[in-house]
């Protein structure tokens, strides 16, 4: 097994005991540092940024040396996968993600391919075997994918909304054509986790940044049967002494209704956004290891008040079985140094 | 005591029994209606209509007319608070409302005026009245404003946002400021909801839309203390024969963690959105009546698809202390004639 200097992250995701509490941000590898912007203009665009491996690897390391974070996450976007099914996208300024063409007939699901991770998602892979071999066992590397509803809604909406209401109007008026696209990202995605682990990703996330949007009959109908496909293929990838068992972690966003089913998951960890009280998700989760889930606009406050939310929120998860987050990724106009309290805080104060 | 000739609404509301569940929409005075787009149209603009009593009691009662509620909600807009303040709104298509400046510091809430409804908000206050003259009778009229803590969002950011980050990062860097902001709110909504009774509303409603992006914590300060004014000081307004004591109904969209401490509020009714499970609702909520909860998007299925999704919302909630409802505003692409089966769906299955 891979030898690691610091891997507080892999043994709190596995309910081991640690030392203090592991902590890093989601978006932690983005806007809110300076060395990230030049080298984002530097690329000239997002998505040069997100497809040129070397440089996608340099962001991905800079929060584990800037802001001292116990793991690092590979720097890509969750909608690389429907680019890779063939359904590609734009990334406008201030507008968020575009697709030029949706997906809205079961013709148009038969046209769209399962993603080949080496063809289509080889850029990705060869960041992650940069980024290991320049992190040299520092820290661990999370690779991650949107869960396929989050993906589904992008697919069908074509941009980013509040309400996603064309892309749930699709559940209820065509469950025929929303399943078998759902399956397609599903059997997309779980071979590209399988190859970020593959080549190196030391635990993964599945993000569905959208559950909230859904009912609870809709959600168990059209979101968790999927994720429970990833967690399922993941944990039965043979373990080998290059690649042992690899933790999942299911963040599902504003599905506060699913916490008792999230938690039956085959996965190590569930992530928890900021209103979800601590000691009932506890109760509703109790044998996997939770991650959050401070609110990011916490890290607008003083550092007086940081230190304080950081030692409550500790307080409220205890010492085991926590991965310290944000509840949310980190918003783009935070101050570095208050990101760096936060980081701070969480490890002088969960010892 | 005025004589309604459909006063199910308000019997449900205060927990008496009814021969059915009532039902109303939420937005149904609104974009679904071409009735109402002609209005709009003729108005000129979305603030014209708002502000011209007579178009405004029209599209008030066209759903009483073309869809058979039973209940009015007098159209408006919650802006029309920070507006009576000192605080003017623009609503721009397709972006939503505006507001050219914003509020930040004790300076600018001392500029700021307490509403005087009868000054400042007269053109609702008349609409209610020309309202209730033309239903004359045939259903109860609700009135409405906006929870201070939502009200607060859009005074601070000065525009619609996902996060609001703005609005609460003035929660967190200044709370004295953020204190000061939403009594001044609370005492202007608490002053325009008693004119909309005296006026004749007879129910009223606080929406807290934007109570889903607070921590509990942050609720429990900065959002539950100002409804909880609003609630006690109609309940306080001496009850006389023109005007009994008004139900008060609060829904605050996204506020599943609060739904116990809501459930205590002074109030007669507590609205659900469709992510909220109604028996753990009613566990959480044991005395109150329920409004809600069908998803929006329920409406885009077929007609058998809502008559189902109808039957199994009413089981779930029962035939008592319900008022049906959907989880949110109607959507503004829905067919009218999907929203007619939603309603008489419920009129044929509560018996």
């Amino acid at each position: 097994m891979e030898s690691l200097q610091n891997d507080l992250l892999l043994r709190a995701a596995l309910g081991q005991k640690t030392e203090r509490t592991p902590v890093w941000m989601m978006r932690q590898a983005g806007r809110i540092l300076a060395e990230y912007r030049a080298v984002r203009q530097k690329a000239g665009s997002f998505i040069q940024l997100a497809t040129t491996p070397e440089l996608a690897a340099e962001v991905t390391i800079q929060p584990v040396d800037l802001l001292g974070v116990d793991a690092a996450i590979i720097f890509s976007d969750i909608l690389v996968v429907p680019e890779a099914m063939g359904l590609p996208y734009e990334m406008e300024e201030k507008r968020g993600p575009i697709f030029p063409k949706t997906v809205h007939t079961l013709q148009d699901v038969a046209q769209l391919r399962v993603a080949d991770p080496e063809a289509d998602l080889g850029y990705v892979l060869e960041a992650i075997k940069i980024t290991k071999r320049e992190l040299n066992g520092r820290v661990p590397l999370i690779g991650f994918a949107g869960a396929p509803f989050t993906i589904f809604c992008y697919m069908t909406e074509g941009k980013g909304s509040k309400t996603f209401s064309v892309a749930k109007k699709a559940l209820y008026t065509d469950p025929e054509f929303s399943h078998q696209l759902l399956q397609k990202i599903t059997d997309s995605t779980i071979a590209y986790l399988k190859a970020q682990i593959a080549a190196g990703a030391n635990l993964v996330q599945i993000f569905d940044s959208w559950a909230g949007i859904l009912s609870p009959d809709q959600y168990y109908e059209f979101s968790l049967p999927y994720i429970r496909q990833i967690c399922d293929a993941i944990a039965q990838t043979p373990p080998n002494v290059a690649v042992p068992q690899t933790p999942v972690t299911v963040f599902a966003k504003g599905a506060f209704f699913a916490r008792h089913e999230i938690g039956q998951l085959n996965c190590a960890v569930v992530g928890l956004d900021w209103n979800m009280d601590i000691a009932e998700s506890r109760a509703l989760i109790p044998s996997k290891t939770l991650q959050g889930n401070l609110d990011p606009c916490v890290l607008y406050g003083s550092y007086k008040q940081i230190e304080a939310e950081v030692k409550k929120m500790l307080n409220a998860f205890g010492p085991e079985r926590h991965i310290a987050n944000l509840g949310h990724g980190v918003y783009p106009d935070t101050d570095p140094d208050k990101v760096r309290c936060f980081i701070d805080a969480v490890k002088a104060y969960s010892v």
